[in-house]
């Protein structure tokens, strides 16, 4: 498949094309690099509209039930689908390859659904490059609804609100946060906090549960131009299919005002600039101990540093304006 | 005066030029960079016999006095004094220039002591800088014993400890360390508790208190290779002058068994390799805001990336070969 057949296959929404363009942007080699820059360039389009979803929830909670129900009646709706993990633990665990399309089959089987496990990676600065991609390959597909969920490892969450435009936590009843290993902070960036399980027995402590994580986002500062009732707190069960209308209802609203606001576009634009930027920084730092040059003359003069030969700025001045040219060291901006 | 009567005047401990040489390493001027290099280059001498004393107290501890009485005693004793300070919120404060030499006169006016308050200067990481060079000007200067306090805001006491080879934390009687504003982490990173104020009223309570700290330092681990007893707390008086003595011994020998291990050594080593990388670090990341081609490249595609028109690694991988060259990009280390 030539470059072109790719970009065609891709924008024509053929599976397999997905596949093979979501196989080069995983890839680390620089020539795959490249050609990855090159199609998203090719494909980029701002005037899609999408919707990205980000989806937190530990263990347990139902995550899989719910997004097989949640993305099964999207479907039936005419919406295509796809489905991206961000899950920090697969490098370590040999990831969930098999795990994600097992643990929802029915969508899994979906014409008009997408499921893509977390690419295997050590580095979360890499997973968050590549999930940030493939979000453009799967658009660019005609995938118009993007669920990216986490397990709430390390600093998962606030990656993946930084890729999605509403980002969603999923709790079981009782426990309370802490109890359920959820993170300080992550409360501060739901907009939607889902109480699962609001079946059976559960059923009242999954209101309770609800009315009190209502109770707490009621004291949190509301999102500058959100509508009243943001951050809700709402009781679903996936199993029952219960409240998840309303549960979609609530998403569909809030992003419908974001849109019109201007908000939308606005936290879009900011998200790219941000993920520029950061790749920017982490590609400079890279670069002390990727590039053999460097690193061998890092670790020489770390040695005269250490063995008080040479003052540490001295060194560093030196190391600068090797990488940098002379125009590398100015001060501090002091 | 020319920059090698500069260096003969550090080094016959005059000082002017002692003055002369810090305003030089506090300059941010390229120039005076240069210059500054040079002459640390020049004068410096690992094998100089000098003790580095980090001092970290909260205000209202007693630090002045503390310090006023330590240094007097030391100074008896045929030691050289250099006081330094590393205050992060003398930026804002307009500095505490008139401050430090009158809240320790006597000291002030000793002329075997030195006392420089910290620099102003916005960047916590350029303090470090500045804070070591003058340590390293103070030593060629022929003082022998350098005091470095800080006054325990933000990051300060982490970045003291990695400057100097013993690090002494001053307590009040009573409160505990959370009540008298002491991070976490502190705790960890002292040799040597001092609680002061164990005159008068109070001398029952900085016991107690002295004991507690005691105890919690037993559940924290040994620091590989230190004697029996360390880290340790004591009770002193800066004002009674009481157990001052024995408080300058347990340093002295933890220095001197530090010394006969290597581990002293060691430590000022890793000290001067950290410090070279960090500045390392902090340059590359201070040239994408500092050099005025980066800036202008950086903004424009950022924009570009805002408006979704760049990928953000395309655009990221473009500034990096930019700044870096061909080599600048070669994926993630995946």
């Amino acid at each position: 498949m030539t470059d072109a057949e790719l970009q065609a296959g891709l924008l024509g929404g053929d599976r397999r094309a997905l596949a093979r363009a979501i196989t080069l942007v995983e890839s680390a080699r620089p020539d795959h690099r490249a050609r990855a820059a090159r199609l998203l360039g090719a494909v980029a389009d701002p005037s899609r509209d999408t919707l990205r979803l980000g989806l937190s929830g530990t263990p347990g909670v139902g995550k899989s039930t719910f997004i097989e129900r949640f993305g099964l009646d999207r479907v039936a709706e005419g919406h295509r689908v796809a489905v991206l993990a961000v899950d920090p633990s697969s490098a370590r665990s040999g990831g969930s390859i098999l795990g994600d399309k097992t643990r929802m089959e029915r969508l899994a089987r979906a014409p008009a659904a997408f499921i893509r496990p977390s690419p295997s990676q050590t580095e979360l600065g890499g997973v968050a490059r590549r999930t940030r991609e493939v979000i453009a390959l799967c658009e660019a597909a005609g995938f118009d609804l993007i669920v990216v969920e986490t397990v709430g490892v390390g600093q998962s969450e606030t990656l993946v609100a930084q890729m999605t435009d509403i980002f969603v936590l999923l709790l079981a009843p009782g426990g309370g946060d802490e109890l359920q290993g959820v993170k300080r902070g992550i409360m501060e960036i739901a907009d939607l906090i889902l109480v699962n399980k609001a079946d059976g027995d559960m059923r009242r402590q999954a209101e309770a549960t609800r009315a009190e994580y209502q109770g707490a986002l009621r004291l949190l500062r509301r999102r500058a131009g959100d509508p009243d009732g943001y951050p809700a707190a709402l009781a679903v069960s996936a199993l029952d299919a219960t409240g998840m209308a309303a549960a979609w209802d609530a998403m569909a609203a809030l992003a419908a005002h974001r849109r019109a606001s201007g908000r939308f576009a606005a936290t879009r634009a900011a998200q790219n600039r941000h993920a520029f930027e950061d790749a920017v920084r982490q590609g400079l730092l890279r670069h002390l101990t990727a590039d053999p040059g460097t690193r061998d003359r890092m670790a020489a003069l770390g040695r005269s540093v250490a063995a008080g030969q040479v003052a540490p700025a001295a060194a560093a001045d030196e190391i600068l304006r090797a990488i940098l040219g002379a125009a590398g060291t100015g001060g501090e901006g002091a």
